[in-house]
């Protein structure tokens, strides 16, 4: 059984949500203020301040203030860890093809071995 | 502004929960029927079909079912969606800290230079 990994479902959640997904995509290019970042959004500012809750909250993003301006910086350590759970089921399910492969492989070369 | 990935969407949110990450770590070693995948969970066989259904929508398995028994088979294409997409932004966040790095050493080698 899986340990409890609330740092990947908080990361997961985030990310299946395209506002937020965007959100990140701009910020692994530099940290931005609320402001710029809101801007490329068709959507009111307490709706998108909503999405930057919920990605400071699982974890993705932090912010700072500084005077009157926030500013959003990407945690890409907690990105890794959801690429890193994906890669692992990768190499599982390559190196399960790869022993299919050999076995196959295996019964076509040894001909003289009965294989039903 | 990203375009509307429905695949990514779906993919990210089976994948914010722990009983469905484990059900994909096991079908990466294999399929398996449903019964046998159930086994090591301590919840009722109505709510295990639900994350199973989730799965199936979200495109993360399939399932075929023969006599009585269904059994159940990841889609790794999918996964890789998923991987690709958070690769993409490791890989644009490494190359900002790249800049970053190569225009310090400038700025630390190039002393004639004022840099303030």
């Amino acid at each position: 059984m899986e340990n409890y990994t609330p740092s990947l479902d908080a990361a997961f959640h985030s990310l299946a949500d395209p506002t937020r997904r965007a959100v990140i995509s701009r910020l692994t290019r530099g940290p931005a203020a609320v402001k710029e970042l809101a801007a490329p959004f068709d959507m009111g500012l307490p709706a998108f301040m909503k999405h930057l809750s919920v990605l400071e909250r699982d974890g993705l993003i932090a912010s700072e203030k500084v005077g009157r301006v926030r500013t959003c910086r990407v945690r890409p350590e907690r990105l890794a860890v959801a690429e890193s759970w994906l890669s692992e089921q990768r190499q599982l399910w390559q190196a399960r093809t790869d022993r299919l492969a050999d076995y196959v492989e295996t019964q076509m070369t040894g001909s003289d071995t009965d294989a039903d």
